[in-house]
């Protein structure tokens, strides 16, 4: 099979970028001296190589590797590990980008829904779609049901847990999941609505594929993972039991891995259907650009894999509802929650959201 | 339950310090506008409160929070979430240091075997440990059995996967694991050794759980996985296993988290037994006060858990033995991997290895 490339910024001097690049291409690759290794076969195929160097300004250098497809397994939290395991602790790299040939990328499971997907659950075939969370943490399970019942009656597509709720004693997930997913389920046949309630998954391997069980046993379609805690596999994993993935971003070091790279193209790869991230101007640093790399990265053409629905997020407030339509059109799902909890009249505001994500929707062009 | 406290370093002005420190604690915990909080109880206890800032320097502070120990469930992947979730994507912010009460210590695991259980297993109660890796991955199962037993034949007491061993199909993991495992069982036969082959574990939740039960099924004692790309609860899951837990670096970003605050009080809360990082002078950048606080935090009384074995690695050199045993005492275990793999003669270089490191050992005052 064709090698994969994998772009790296290195902070180096001219004089040393030559064996910085050698040294990250065996770290990443067979991490022990290649004097020690026997095998013509395997030193042409397993050792990592430099394929280009390219100064990007006096104290940066673009080195492009490529590796052996086979050396993921194809598996995605091995590729993880081939493309930046032990070089994390390395100060002076970042990882910025990969290129898999078209039938490495078909040995990924990619998202089973996707955008495409998500549309024809939710009935929406054009509009951008909406979300909320129920929050905060600390609620019991009947509050956090009649909180998801009202935003179901307004409307809105997807009501998920905060991330913050896990396994507390205030909610556990056995007692939560049944009792806000038939809440909504109420709601929906009262008021002709299609919310579906978005439980999140924590814990380790036995723990998660419990929760998978009782989601499933309840009738849950959609579930959410933050997949730098639980572990980046875990979400090839919720795919293959045929859920509707939500990623979510927390525990992301952005300092040191592009997170373009990260959310847009590796939760992807493993299989989220959609990815929240914190939008340009919330709460969080993401500029504009970064924000734009991750809508391209999660939905352009990539082999067969289906394009994955962006999730702006991160102390969004509806004033900014046309504005974030404008930015990324309409294969978008807006996530508004904390302005909603906060809003005078929180069932009209909740109405007013939909409404207006429906309405807002400019002509889009690619 | 007493509240626990988490501190961090912020890049801020004198000017928004206060501010910047507020809206930190309500993102690690409730994350929505509080004027939306309407229970009291709630309000006093799971919403995150700033207890202290003091500056560092003219442009730092360090921000210590309060929060509840209700809100990580008692559970390491929450706990991280809590810690550092949504934060992690703030680029003013570091993860420095935790401070857990006794009894909310005693609701986490911990290991089950740390430095003691170890000594006991190996049968050596005082000098230094010696750890060894099957390297380069690419290797049939064949070759890594033969490796195995020649580590095995002199003495090294844990012989690891290569973390870049995953299940590519050079080796997967139930064809590589019970022929190299018993190779190791008759080598330590045949020349009374009590060497341990420790497989490394990956992939996802329910192929996780498969990996533990083939190791079981073949004798296996002692495991390792890299928690920041597997989920650091699958720590915990190992320790209830029964298994004894080598915990790996890989994908750790330690720009922003302390790298000794992850591994050697988080894995150690986790269940890890013994914590893999790249030693100072080795091929990574880590300080030799980074290092001592790693192996201080590994191995200093906390609440009840007991000590677990640093284990300094990354580009170990024999020659280096001395200097790395005067640095950490005999409580730590000595890893090297690639320079006996390229010595001349490697299985004198690794008899020399284990010989050497059962005499260096020098007076220990911890």
């Amino acid at each position: 099979m064709q090698r994969f490339r994998v772009r790296y910024q290195v902070k180096a001097s001219a004089a040393n970028i030559e064996a910085r690049a050698q040294a990250l291409a065996i770290e990443q690759s067979v991490e022990m001296p290649l004097s020690a290794i026997h095998d013509a076969e395997l030193m042409h195929t397993v050792v990592g190589r430099v394929e280009t160097i390219a100064p990007t300004d006096a104290q940066h250098f673009a080195v492009t590797l490529s590796l052996a497809p086979e050396t993921t397994g194809f598996e995605i939290g091995q590729l993880l590990n081939m493309l930046f395991g032990n070089s994390a602790l390395h100060e002076d790299l970042r990882l910025e980008d990969i290129e898999l040939p078209e039938a490495m990328l078909a040995r990924f499971p990619g998202p089973a829904c996707g955008i495409a997907g998500l549309r024809e659950q939710l009935n929406a075939p054009q509009r951008p779609l909406t979300c909320t969370a129920l929050k905060p943490q600390g609620l019991p399970p009947q509050a956090l049901a009649q909180l998801a019942a009202r935003f179901a009656q307004a409307g809105i597509d997807l009501i998920k847990d905060d991330h913050g709720i896990a396994e507390q004693h205030f909610a556990p997930f056995a007692q939560r999941v049944p009792l806000i997913q038939a809440a909504v389920a109420q709601a929906n046949e009262r008021h002709g609505t299609r919310s579906l309630y978005v439980p999140n998954l924590t814990g380790g391997p036995a723990h998660l594929l419990e929760q998978m069980r009782i989601a499933k046993d309840v009738g849950i379609k959609a579930v959410m993972v933050a997949p730098m805690i639980s572990g980046i596999s875990v979400l090839s994993t919720l795919r293959e039991h045929g859920f509707i993935v939500l990623a979510h971003p927390a525990l992301l070091g952005i300092a040191r891995m592009d997170p373009a790279l990260v959310l847009g193209k590796l939760f992807r790869l493993a299989g989220a259907d959609a990815v929240i991230y914190p939008n340009h101007g919330g709460r969080f640093g993401f500029s504009p650009a970064c924000c734009q790399r991750i809508a391209t990265f999660a939905r352009a053409p990539w082999g067969l894999h289906k394009a994955i629905c962006p999730v702006p997020a991160g102390g969004m407030h509806p004033d900014r509802l046309a504005e974030v339509i404008a930015f990324y059109g309409p294969d978008v799902m807006l996530l508004i929650g904390g302005a909603l909890l906060d809003a005078p009249d929180m069932d009209r505001a909740a109405t007013d959201f939909v409404q207006r994500a429906a309405h807002l929707s400019p002509a889009y062009t690619p």
